[in-house]
């Protein structure tokens, strides 16, 4: 590995030789003196060279020194440099208060010129260009707070024993619904991909796994263009047993977001700041509860009527309770609680004292819905009146009721969109801007 | 949350009232006395009742007891409980030392009483039937290894400031080989399944990510059936800018494993002597690096002609040199580097030297492959001749390309088959018994 040193941790170095390897952010060419910002994964730096610009005949090293500058000259926006020179501090420097003068470049790769993409590129140019795209600080630092809150979670889950499971994305049949599944030629028969974890989340349970988790691929094939939708998604997913009701998932589920968002402010707070200007907060637990018959009272109350003719929540409708809530509550996250059973799946429980309603929720994180959760059902026999209930034939869910008949505890979990958390934390406007590659009902390249 | 304790708690509790929950592992009902092996996700304790078989008219909570009885009785094997009594230390019950008297139990789902499978069944009756077969302790240490695993090496990243990435398992073309590809539906298109994060982990590079890694499922249409393969498997990947050979991704690839066995000796070492009757070792670092065609002399050497046309290593090949290194090195461990560019994909760079050969490495432990390393050729027009040389079209590749034409630093990782570091791990024989749920060519459910 060559010796380089990371660009962030220059300016604990004492003043000396020092290598730096990164891309060419911009060139200034002067006639005197050469400019170039180099940046890689950790920052950016000033590398500093005296033009030479002619061959000295009583200079035996002028032929080297024209032919570094001339090596600057032509260097184009991207490409990456290994550079090795004398590093100063130097508080009059803008950039960090220090600059390397530069001894030796090498080129290691040119980049094309002309650079597909600008700032101001629409977000589907970028898209088209997302490796160039990722090279910005701003999209740099997202895949940072993603890989921490990710670990902050996982740490989580492994302090209270819960056991990572990968379920399989290959199916033999639907996981939610029929309607919004990919298909795949398997051999000599069809295979489908699995819009969710679900059925084999739920599997650990009968397998006495106890308490597990997930982070993984999700698949819809979902035609929406909307900014919160993807046909595949990085789902966060947790399942635990012997729970009393979906208000023990709530307090997992909350738990974990507090995790980690407490691992983003302290790692990534000021670079969030400086980049977004925003100040990521750790929110208080419990966070406020509110049944969803009642949130759309509120909601009525502040002059918005639902208009869904099942008894849904809509997404202007989840805005107004978040709005509320932040009123009232001072409170960025919300459960809406109690979904009436006719707009939840077949195998979320229902209330004990009124069938019409579930023991689910959503979680509204800035007026979004980031997840859903529930206990499910595990007595066979009412999961299978259920199924029939939504118009499902059991015998498809064959494989599925067979979890439930040869023993279950009573189980419940959540599933939630990584970058939808992602997005609302850093008031991005659409999810393609914090997923690594999106990918939609016509976008599947890169 | 009721209130119960896990099984492997009970031990430092005092004597006293105690709730515990689980599924019942085995009833012995004798006259006088009725005994439930209770088992939990933590371990299993025995359940004592004095059995009441009569309802005596002068004692008004017999008829408590009698019903108590019966349905102990009736517990079917798998059936999960949750049960009140009085915890009783006591050194001659052998399980664990200690037993709970019951009060009260509360049946919370009835298994239908004929197990369909049993400790003697075969692997695939077992794989039908597999949230019954994970409740075997043995299956329950298998994925809290994984899960310990796993976390190590995500700390080893996270400490290396490594960025996690979720790449889209959905492309627009072929990964790997056109020939072991899942064609999807995908509206109007066809999508295909992902065999590897190869280029997308590559694009990292070029978007100055640095060091990168996932953990997340590939897939592959191979029709085989042996005992290494799997139609969908989890895949550990990592790729790092500015190296200088493979050397540098053989460094980090044996940091990793060295993490990952340590926290896995530390936290179930004793479990695994205990179920497995193994003693699973952290390997010391530098693991021996021996150059295929050395090892194909010293194979030879040995009495053993590797049968292949082609410049490869076949598994009996492995074996016999992982059996030198073992004999020679007492290592469980060995890295075959130099493999013949005829053999390898396009994207691996060649040997500066001898251009026969690349700048890749096989990991073989316990005699079989877990993974593959290389440095990438990051030069496009180089990449590009390479891939000509396979056979390939370069434009169904311009994608890929792209990737290296605005400037990439150099740079390599691997990829690694999770299920196969947990099979060679635990001496076992088939990846179908480290899977959560195994997918094969004719192997969707459940």
């Amino acid at each position: 590995m060559n010796e380089r040193v990371l660009i962030k941790d220059l300016s604990a170095l004492p003043e000396g030789t020092v290598t730096v390897s990164g891309w060419v952010d911009t060139v200034r060419d002067q006639k005197k003196v050469q400019f170039v910002v180099l940046r890689d994964e950790s920052g950016a730096v000033q590398i500093v060279n005296p033009a030479t610009r002619e061959i000295a005949e009583d200079d035996a090293s002028s032929a080297e020194r024209v032919a570094t500058t001339e090596a600057i000259s032509g260097l184009s926006q991207g490409s990456f440099i290994t550079v090795t020179g004398t590093l100063k501090h130097d508080e009059r420097v803008k950039l960090g208060g220090l600059e390397v003068k530069l001894a030796t470049m090498d080129v290691v790769s040119h980049a094309i010129p002309e650079t597909p993409i600008a700032a101001d590129s629409s977000l589907d140019k970028r898209m088209d260009w997302r490796f160039i795209d990722l090279r910005q600080p701003k999209q740099n630092l997202v895949f940072r707070i993603q890989t921490t809150f990710e670990h902050a979670l996982r740490q989580y889950w492994i302090d209270n024993d819960f056991i990572e499971i990968h379920t399989p994305k290959l199916m033999a049949s639907a996981s939610e619904s029929r309607a919004e599944l990919f298909e795949v030629e398997y051999f000599d028969t069809k295979a489908y991909l699995a819009q969710s974890p679900q059925f084999f989340k739920q599997m650990a349970q009968p397998a006495g796994f106890g308490k597990v988790f997930e982070v993984g691929p999700a698949f819809r094939a979902d035609p929406s263009f909307t900014s919160r939708h993807a046909t595949e998604f990085t789902s966060i997913d947790s399942e635990i047993s012997w729970i009393d009701s979906h208000e023990d998932v709530m307090q997992l589920h909350e738990d974990l977001i507090v995790a980690g968002f407490t691992a983003v402010v302290e790692k990534h707070g000021d670079a969030i700041r400086e980049l977004f200007g925003l100040e990521v907060t750790v929110p208080s637990t419990p966070f406020p509860r509110i049944p969803l018959a009642e949130a759309k009272r509120i909601v009525a109350e502040r002059g918005y009527e639902v208009p869904r003719a099942d008894d849904d929540m809509d997404p202007e409708g989840e805005r107004q309770i978040a709005a509320y809530v932040k009123e009232e509550f001072g409170h960025e996250f919300v459960f809406l609680t109690d979904y009436a059973s006719s707009i939840r799946p077949f195998y979320h429980m229902r209330n004990d004292e009124d069938g019409s309603l579930t023991k689910s929720y959503d979680l509204i994180f800035n007026g979004v819905e980031i997840s859903t959760g529930a206990q499910r059902e595990h007595r066979v026999d009412v999961l299978i009146e259920q199924a029939k209930e939504k118009g499902l034939e059991p015998e498809e869910l064959e494989f599925y009721l067979d979890f439930f008949r040869y023993g279950v505890p009573p189980h419940g979990g959540f599933g939630m969109g990584l970058a939808r958390v992602l997005m609302l934390m850093l008031h991005e406007t659409s999810i393609r801007e914090v997923t690594y590659l999106f990918r939609g009902p016509t976008r599947l390249a890169p």
